[in-house]
């Protein structure tokens, strides 16, 4: 089989498993379980059987492999972005996980658009992934019903389980932006905006807000409609966001953010105005990504779990895939993070 | 064809291509024009098709579908890594182009190891896929064998070609860190650090290291040993090699880094010392990454050409599945930007 001609011309000759078979001098089932099942297989015949492959530059059959042992090694991602730093580091834990089993993580995004992700989901499922990480719990039901029906291991990252009965590998946003919130009323603030994420088909960016909103208004300090601005998780957004708050008549004394990026941003957009931070404005942001301690002063956010949560979606992909039973939810803590952004509140004149 | 069965129980009866035919009241070779040439088929009979195939959950069979078309409409891309922004923008750009023509990009990550970068690229080409993008263009002769001899299509990014005959989509690396460093020259500087992505594998940190190395040594300010600090590309690597360098005897007056995210770190490293940016110390980057303007002040800098790089990527490589036909190299400018991180050298004590 080729895999690919090139459009054009004869295609060069692919070796086969037999190819692969005769010069490490073992049958084809030797090469077969030497390549799916390594541990099984004596160390000297899996390392003639590697010098074969290497020797032909042999790439195993994708429909000889599945049907040989019905894995494929390889374990999709499907995230909304790669565009900012917010997976980057749950990602790279998973892919060490997975690395370290010979499994391949391949991911794709999908721009936060559930459509997409459902057209990743199937262009996935169609090339053969044994497993499949996605990030949040919120998506159409016949995604879950795509994935229950056939039989795929996956875990949903980054959320809550709530009273979905899959498996999930997350924290808890809205009680993380909720402590966020305390915090910042307990420096003094009373004149609050929050920058939030978009909260279409994004159930964090929904229970981030919902937490901040919830323990502001517990606390008599309700968010009116024009405190909160919605936008993407970039850069800009987060500036012009800012920007939009602070020039209200009743400047806020802090801004809390749905995301490091946005606080970053804010961060920018509150430069530009000359206020100094956190003195005359206080920002806090959420993730705890690289950024948070780039700029400065060091954002205050919360520390998501994010290589804990890549880590052990890896695990219990790995496991579901070799027992053939789901295995429990985890949900990991989400830590305050402390840091100069934030101080007491100062009159605004 | 069962793609995954969980490792247990009866697979769920998978859809087959011949009940999307019988549901949308079409040939099953209707179905495959459907899905793999959607332009040469009545919109009419598309939409039938579309909604048989969400109705049943079809995902089209690899093997199958590979013979009716030769084509899996995916591409690979594999990177060094996921941990930072730096290939963020570009892969974005590439994957929207992909998306543009119903093209599934997948994104694997090497970690900088071209052992993993090797054995991620058969796994591609193991799954399936039209076409490949790598970053760089330093890696062992047997993998461009490899990929000339299965006649996949690929293109080298972020690289200048060189000598290799191989499709380059990228910039002049050396160039772009030389002008850097004669701008360092021109404002004074002659007590200068550079602090450098590891080279090994890694062309691109090799040919800004040698770019501003040659630079600074024909205007008789060569870069000694201890000048030069290799480093992984990470905010923590940066700020420590800045401590290193900022500790020595005569401590420079500017800092080069091989990219943004050294530079934020070496910041980092700055401040605490207690060192002012850029009235004590000028610090220079190389990408232009958001994380770029998101310090304070914000960093003179390589404007890499990420978007241009991705698109044109995209374009290049469909062309040339499409066409049969190896596309030419494309070489994009890098240009200096010039921000406040950057200043006049000062005498130090």
């Amino acid at each position: 089989m080729t895999i690919n001609s090139g459009g054009g011309g004869t295609p060069h000759k692919v070796p086969t498993i037999e190819d692969v078979a005769r010069l490490a001098g073992v049958s084809t089932a030797t090469v077969s379980r030497s390549l799916n099942t390594p541990e099984r297989v004596r160390e000297g015949t899996r390392n003639a059987v590697a010098s074969a492959v290497k020797t032909l530059g042999y790439t195993p059959n994708f429909g000889g492999q599945v049907l040989a042992s019905r894995r494929t090694n390889t374990i999709g991602a499907i995230i909304p972005t790669m565009s900012n730093a917010i997976f980057a580091k749950a990602l790279q834990a998973l892919q060490e996980t997975l690395a370290a089993r010979n499994v391949t993580l391949l991911v794709a995004t999908s721009q936060y658009a559930p459509d997409q992700e459902q057209a990743q989901l199937r262009t996935m499922l169609a090339r053969g992934v044994d497993g499949i990480a996605l990030i949040g719990n919120e998506r159409p039901p016949e995604v879950y019903e795509l994935l229950t029906s056939r039989r795929v291991p996956f875990a949903l990252m980054w959320s809550h389980p709530d009273n979905l009965p899959y498996l999930s590998v997350g924290f808890d946003n809205a009680a993380a932006a909720a402590e966020v919130a305390r915090h910042v009323l307990e420096l003094g603030h009373r004149r609050i905006g929050y920058i939030s994420g978009r909260t279409i088909g994004n159930d964090r960016a929904k229970a981030r807000l919902s937490g901040v909103a919830s323990t502001l208004a517990e606390n008599g300090c309700e968010l009116a409609a024009d405190d909160v601005v919605l936008c993407d998780y970039s850069l800009e957004d987060g500036e012009t966001a800012a920007l939009r708050l602070l020039a209200r008549r009743t400047r806020p004394t802090a801004l809390i953010c749905g995301n490091d990026v946005l606080a970053a941003g804010a961060m920018r957009g509150a430069r530009r105005l000359g206020l100094a931070i956190p003195d005359e404005l206080s920002i806090t942001g959420f993730d705890d990504i690289d950024l948070a301690t780039a700029v400065s002063p060091a954002l205050t956010t919360v520390r998501v779990p994010h290589s804990r949560m890549g880590t052990t979606a890896g695990n219990l992909l790995l496991e579901w895939i070799d027992s053939g039973t789901q295995p429990k939810s985890v949900l990991f803590p989400a830590d305050f993070i402390f840091r100069s952004s934030l101080t007491e509140a100062v009159p605004v004149p």
